[in-house]
């Protein structure tokens, strides 16, 4: 292996250790803690940046507990109900990855019992990485989505001009470990780029790609330093997409887009995200009927040959390149972060009162 | 009102008839030629050009029973099933919209028994237009999903060079009727655009938008007479959308893409598209604690007027020129066609002994 400059591998057990600590000094519970640790050590295994440690704690100190927008330590309420695969939660503003584990467990086990079930909840706070939850399920063997509505309204409608949608992510998984070696996770935000990308543009002085964002009059640019606002991916295809998230928040008791997340919320007004999960149970939709004696597994894996045979193998499969992520940790047995990553963790640490990471830690990645 | 030129009105009644009459004449069974006159009623009421009977006789002619890819008067299987809330059928390639409104209707049964349901169906034949069955159990307050495997593999995954993937159409409905006055639809293909269209931007000797389609060597190319297949939308985003509705089928039963829809098929290979059909029942995700006190119809429209406002005005929400299309219809008092669709009409009732419309029949759209 080719040694990759100015990354540098953390041990698994001291990077779950620092972002439990940090949480626990912003006053979350044990569990949430916990929480926030493994669903950190999820991301930073499988190459997510944008959602590492240290935006799980910006997010926090943005919006979450630093604002009022989480309350650490809250109950989830488990409201009545007369269906029986299906369940809706108020989370009451609890940490958004102790909601989602939890709930997505429990659509794990719906699905167990009636072939697919469901968990809605209000009064949410952000969860992080929805594609982390689903890829879970889907190791499990379990088809697994789910929807969210983003923190902040950065995202105009196609053939607007003002942001009333947020970049709203959806996060398909399917079971298919045993087919390929990893699920398929399909995981996106319904905008065509994130406004941190933009900035990112911005400070290295780049143009955005066309179609990307808009400006304050609402009119396209390619401009970073120009940008107000985002434009979803596909035109009215992302957009649609964009609003369904809106559409399932509505009827789950989520509020004005608009207002979401913002402290000036108009009074009697609710500025909560909400989550949808849902999860199916692969036998509950498979005829049993494949194709040259197949079973599910062998099947899968034909369909997906023939999807990436014919001269198509430098396509790749949504969630390969997590899945490369990964098997790159085990590797190099820990998580890999850069120089300026690693500067955040140490001063993190050190307000931790942890002790400071040694030059021994810092393993360079070769 | 303007005078729309070259447009017809025809009675919903005699349109109705003629389509009957011209799956009767093709051998299909008297519940089979009601539900293709259903299905090709709501597409002409909604405007769906490229969906009307015209279309779904082509297909039947092509793909259908005309060349065995559809089975008139096949019984549906319904499989067994441990799970309560799913089932899972065999349609043993009964025409396709029969199906697909059956299935339907018990994947609303489902939801109100369970909160959610879901049918999956293997050995299926082409519903015509997803959009119509998730519209219908929309309009009947349901929030609905359908995705369907596409006959041919026209699309080339991203990355790749080759067609090994359906255009693949994910089709969502929202209960938003007492909201808005009709239901939002978000409703289309996983290309760009239709192999349809292509032919028709060479007929008028027009250019593909960039970023359409390819040529014999998997290059990108806007001379639609050089085009041998599609591409996604929205670059990797559409591609993982529309490997789900691959992936769906795998599970189900469905077999190798490129052998889909062929008759040449390797033995042993199914050739069969697959449905997959899913109905939620919006009170089994309401929390129920709506701000400022609203209901959940309230609360849909406050959230839709949020996203459509602050200068918002000019973008459509998806379903809504479907919905237009349909008021006017009902205006017209009858379903709206071209005089070259009107023609085709003409001939068809000559061929299946109807009595020819007379004049009378053909009635200007003003």
């Amino acid at each position: 292996m080719d040694r990759v400059m100015g990354m540098y591998v953390i041990d698994p057990r001291q990077h779950h250790a620092l972002v439990q600590a940090a949480f626990l000094k912003r006053g979350f519970a044990q569990d949430e803690a916990a929480d926030a640790a493994r669903i950190c050590d999820l991301t930073a295994r499988h190459g997510i940046r944008t959602h590492n440690a240290i935006k799980a704690l910006h997010l926090d100190e943005q919006l979450g507990s630093g604002s009022g927008g989480c309350v650490p330590g809250a109950e989830v309420e488990r409201l009545p109900s007369r269906f029986p695969a299906s369940e809706v939660w108020d989370a009451h503003r609890k940490f958004g990855p102790s909601v989602a584990f939890r709930a997505m467990e429990r659509s794990i086990e719906l699905a167990g019992a009636y072939g697919i079930g469901q968990v809605a909840v209000d009064n949410a706070f952000h969860y992080l990485w929805g594609g982390g939850y689903v890829m879970e399920a889907a190791q499990r063997g379990f088809i697994a989505y789910t929807n969210c509505t983003a923190a902040l309204a950065e995202v105009v409608p196609h053939g607007g001009t003002y942001p009333t949608l947020g970049t709203n992510p959806h996060s398909w998984a399917f079971p298919t470990v045993e087919a390929i070696g990893y699920p398929i996770v399909v995981d996106w935000a319904t905008s065509v780029t994130a406004m941190g990308r933009v900035q990112q543009f911005k400070r290295e002085g780049k143009t955005l790609p066309p179609g990307s964002a808009v400006d304050a009059q609402g009119r396209e640019t390619t401009d970073p330093s120009a940008v107000v606002a985002l434009l979803p991916f596909g035109q009215h295809k992302g957009y649609g997409l964009a609003l369904l998230n809106e559409l399932y928040s509505a009827v789950t008791g989520g509020s004005l887009p608009t207002l979401r997340c913002k402290p000036d919320a108009s009074p009697g007004e609710k500025t909560a995200p909400t989550f949808y999960f849902q999860v199916i149970h692969p036998e509950a939709i498979d005829a049993g009927r494949h194709a040259g004696g197949r079973d599910r597994t062998e099947n899968l894996l034909a369909v997906i040959r023939d999807v990436l045979g014919h001269g198509n193998e430098a396509a790749l499969l949504p969630g390969q390149l997590e899945a490369e992520a990964a098997a790159r940790s085990d590797r190099v047995g820990g998580f890999i972060f850069t120089e300026a990553e690693i500067a955040e963790f140490r001063e993190l640490a050190r307000s931790c009162g942890l002790p400071d990471w040694t030059e021994e830690d810092l393993k360079p990645c070769d």
